[in-house]
């Protein structure tokens, strides 16, 4: 293959760095792969690593030696993330998203790629001293924040399922009481889902009194895994004392007024810090 | 802000095409992005669509005029996709995965961000043609496929419900019998989540007699939307005839051996058209 130029460098190495995130990658690697030298690939890495730090792109970090090379790891830059913020504030302060018994019309911006994407990518910035495993979430809502989280840690999903599935083989099930409708329910994870001893961070969409995430934690615990962090889109502001106590929300519910039809909702905590 | 150098240029449009694909971009903003002449961008932009075009990265669309621009299509390059189609062959025949009754266990593959991702890029190159308003698919295990295919085309993903829930107001409901167990089941769709006459491609991890993604079809048509495909990662080879016709498996599922422990699984028709 003749040799490539720097600008066509550029471009297949970003894609493939953005595609892989946390992955080592060898100087050797990208000299094979473009058939130029090191000391070539070398410069266009130090370009690179500007050009994310200027950008708030991420970062792109050295492992130096012998068995060394470059991993990009995402962020998301201030500006994205107060833009995010602004953004699913006014939003979620919409009168039509209020429904029956108070509850916020979530799915659209839930279940949207390039916002759920963004979050996912804020709460690994937010995380981003944490070395999980694996992401683990419930079904069904917080799925896609959880694999957009998993994406940007670039580490498997594990979801637990409120039944067992004959699809799953032997699972490990619990019952748990529901922290806001003090109901019992139960969640399952199959067995080979999560090998013993792992790190995870629990991903979820919303969060009340944190029964929901209380329960995950004892599933989990039953696989001997270790919490290392808790994120959810929106929290609400009441109950103040949550069944758990590691968590962060990228927003805080404060009220939900079905009457005046005024839905107060503000930045988590994390933010002003 | 100073003027930039062309390789800094290539990796921040590479990050945010990559991003947001589908998206249209006119030549002004990047050069105010940039603070350079728009005849530059438009010299970046020709060798990004050559590198993208070589690579098999995705297609760099043009549309001319005032109000055009430049769009990326993203790709699963052949060589890629021969890469994912074998590995998934090859880890889905492995006994280990048999469980009782003749299931697959395809958890760790279909949650893993990396592997739904690339099969999510690969579901987007074979519907190319397609120009769908949403992704739908129906809880639980599709959704991950499910947001990645909608992340490739850059549309909202749409979450069918095993049952309706309070957090999504009124709500559109059918019943609809599993083909392959003959059980009446239910599924059910917020009003809000689906505008009609929308166009739509369905999306699921696993088809058998095709039941589920007919009651999906039905479901659909509640809402006045047009299905322009159905993907799913794996169909049984039987039964042949199934209760859909307009769908793509990524790999067939010939037959599962519980004795002899032996699986058979195919790429799907597709693969070598």
């Amino acid at each position: 293959m003749s040799k490539s130029r720097r600008s066509e460098r550029m471009v297949v190495i970003t894609r493939l760095l953005s595609q892989k995130p946390h992955t080592l990658f060898s100087l050797n690697f990208f000299s094979r792969m473009f058939n130029v030298a090191k000391s070539t690939i070398s410069e266009d890495l130090n370009i690179m690593r500007e050009t994310c730090e200027k950008w708030g792109i991420g970062e792109l970090t050295t492992v130096p030696g012998a068995a060394g090379g470059v991993k990009f790891i995402p962020r998301l830059s201030r500006e994205e993330t107060e833009e995010l913020v602004d953004f699913l504030q006014q939003e979620l302060s919409r009168e039509e998203r209020i429904l029956p018994g108070g509850y916020l019309y979530m799915a659209d911006l839930i279940y949207n790629p390039q916002i759920v994407g963004k979050a996912g990518r804020l709460l690994a910035t937010i995380f981003q001293d944490k070395k999980p495993d694996y992401i683990v979430t419930v079904e069904t809502k917080g799925i896609p924040l959880a694999l957009m989280t998993a994406t940007a840690f670039n580490v498997p999903l594990v979801i637990i399922r409120a039944n067992n599935k004959v699809t799953e083989g032997s699972a490990v099930s619990i019952n748990y009481v529901s922290g806001s409708t003090k109901r019992i329910q139960s969640m399952s994870l199959a067995r080979r889902a999560l090998p013993p001893d792992s790190k995870v961070i629990i991903i979820d969409d919303f969060m009340k009194a944190g029964g929901t995430a209380r329960g995950m934690q004892d599933l989990l615990q039953e696989f001997r895994a270790e919490t290392l962090a808790i994120g959810v889109m929106v929290a609400t502001a009441e109950p103040k004392d949550k069944l758990v106590s590691n968590y962060i929300s990228i927003l805080d519910l404060v009220s939900v007024d079905t009457d005046k039809k005024e839905v107060k909702i503000v930045p988590g905590k994390w933010y002003s810090q």
